[in-house]
């Protein structure tokens, strides 16, 4: 079997993703299985490791780099949040030590924190990995990068470098309010109808705010005015639309960073609002941490 | 015991209070039970009535009016919503008849609905009786009144009629997203600390949207920068923040009808914004509902 040159590990809150890459960064082999940190029993991140990969560690030395939620808090060890702007060398020279094995160390990749000029702090932890990932796809220049989903990110890249983000809750908000709110109740099925998320976009650049908006998902409903089946989309574009009129500059081609059926719709979105954008693709998190490899610390 | 004129029922989701009103309107005894729509069996309205004001209604032929969701689909009887601009005799007009008893014709006070220039329409249920109860005490002209709750209302009322409205979903997000959201998770209890409160205002003045804004509930809490304890209030005062900076035209005096303790937190929140306002008394159904008996139809 061909020499591994890293151990990548993608370590989210939902999933696990391993990697073994080749000097050249090819996937040579790779694991994936449902053992997010939140699934992880007694904080055994060691154990859950070794069961997924231990094969590859026992057959090689090259080093372990894990990004994503494993280094939050409820993660594996807390890896602080370094400053922006911040590279690849910046995020090395912040990554956080563990040891993966009794004796051997590994690193995780730490998250990212940036303060504006007013309001509280801004977090990502994850995203910046998969940033450094399409470094190479989108090289040097100034860069909006849109990273759409549960918390979306909104990237502004200088020469390589994330500069500041926002993040926006729309993925959560959309899910607590399906889940759980009276606007959920007169719901059919999750999928998103797109004349329904069409007209939610559009309703969101009228006035009145979001907390209004959101009463006529329920009056549309209760009026017959749009199906039950297409008020899921009406709710997706309502919350899209209000991210989009908020985020980024407006004007700039966005790059969107995400799983393909989300990424299309923010497509779809930033079009029907006559704002440029290009799809990445979202298979990236291995790709910044074999950017990271160069700069890892010499023992 | 003294004479009955009206038997005046405000019958909410989640309570029952019934008034037993002399001919000036004063209350003689009343009634109140957690018996709202939603807890009532079987849909047994007619039986929970006559548990609750059974002695009453025998002992007087005074007429029954009701008010609140009992009119709704998930009500006693549906009764369609009347159209702005709506007063006392154009809600009169709209009575929907329900038999309290066998062969004893009660009524229910329509909601109403309104249609902008674009956008869906908007519902109230319960609230336009509730207004009906304050104009004795506001007068003729043009006002500006707040319903603050789970749905907020914002009502321009004219001359005694409700030219239009507003709802904003306020409450219920807060509620959600308190305990359904991850932002919930970093917060202890859920008292309003003003300080915390009076800083969520201050936020939602900033640009970046409320999706964004969300988050930083999330990172004061991670940073410790607003105590577990306070972010409630934060959260409370970002949303109720948002939704001032949509409702109404941003100068009028604002009345505000509702319950005391959140009243005084928009009273406080208004000031903040420099708004003026006037709390009205809260306790209006009953006086709404004695306010139509004149208009009530003839047998």
């Amino acid at each position: 079997m061909p020499d591994s040159a890293l151990f990548a590990v993608d370590w989210g809150t939902s999933s696990f993703r391993a990697y073994r890459l080749d000097a050249d960064g090819a996937v040579i082999e790779q694991r994936q299985a449902p053992l997010g940190i939140l699934k992880v029993a007694n904080g055994d991140f060691a154990g859950t490791l070794q069961g997924e990969i231990g094969g590859w560690l026992a057959q090689s030395e090259a080093p372990v780099l894990m990004s994503g939620m494993i280094g939050s808090r409820q993660g594996w060890s807390e890896a602080p949040y370094a400053p922006c702007p911040a590279g690849l060398a910046d995020l090395a020279r912040h990554l956080h030590p563990v040891d993966v094995t009794p004796g051997r160390r590994g690193w995780i990749v730490p998250g990212l924190v940036h303060r504006g000029a007013s309001g509280p702090p801004d977090v990502m932890r994850g995203e910046e990995t998969q940033i450094m990932g399409v470094l190479g796809a989108i090289g040097a220049g100034r860069h909006l990068i849109c990273l759409p989903g549960t918390h979306s990110k909104w990237v502004e890249l200088v020469d390589g470098r994330v500069a500041g983000f926002t993040t926006h809750m729309t993925g959560e908000v959309f899910a607590v309010l399906r889940q759980h709110s009276i606007l959920g109740r007169l719901m059919e099925g999750d999928d998103v109808d797109l004349d329904g998320f069409d007209r939610g976009l559009d309703r969101a650049r009228d006035g009145g705010g979001v907390l209004h908006h959101l009463f006529g998902v329920r009056t549309h409903g209760l009026f017959g005015e749009i199906a039950a089946s297409a008020l899921p989309g009406y709710l997706s574009g309502l919350l899209i639309g209000h991210e989009l009129a908020n985020a980024g500059d407006g004007k700039s081609e966005v790059l969107i960073l995400g799983a393909a059926e989300l990424a299309r719709l923010y497509q779809r979105a930033l079009a029907r609002f006559g704002r440029p954008s290009r799809l990445l693709d979202p298979d990236a998190a291995h790709r910044g941490l074999f950017a990271l490899l160069p700069h890892l610390p010499k023992d």
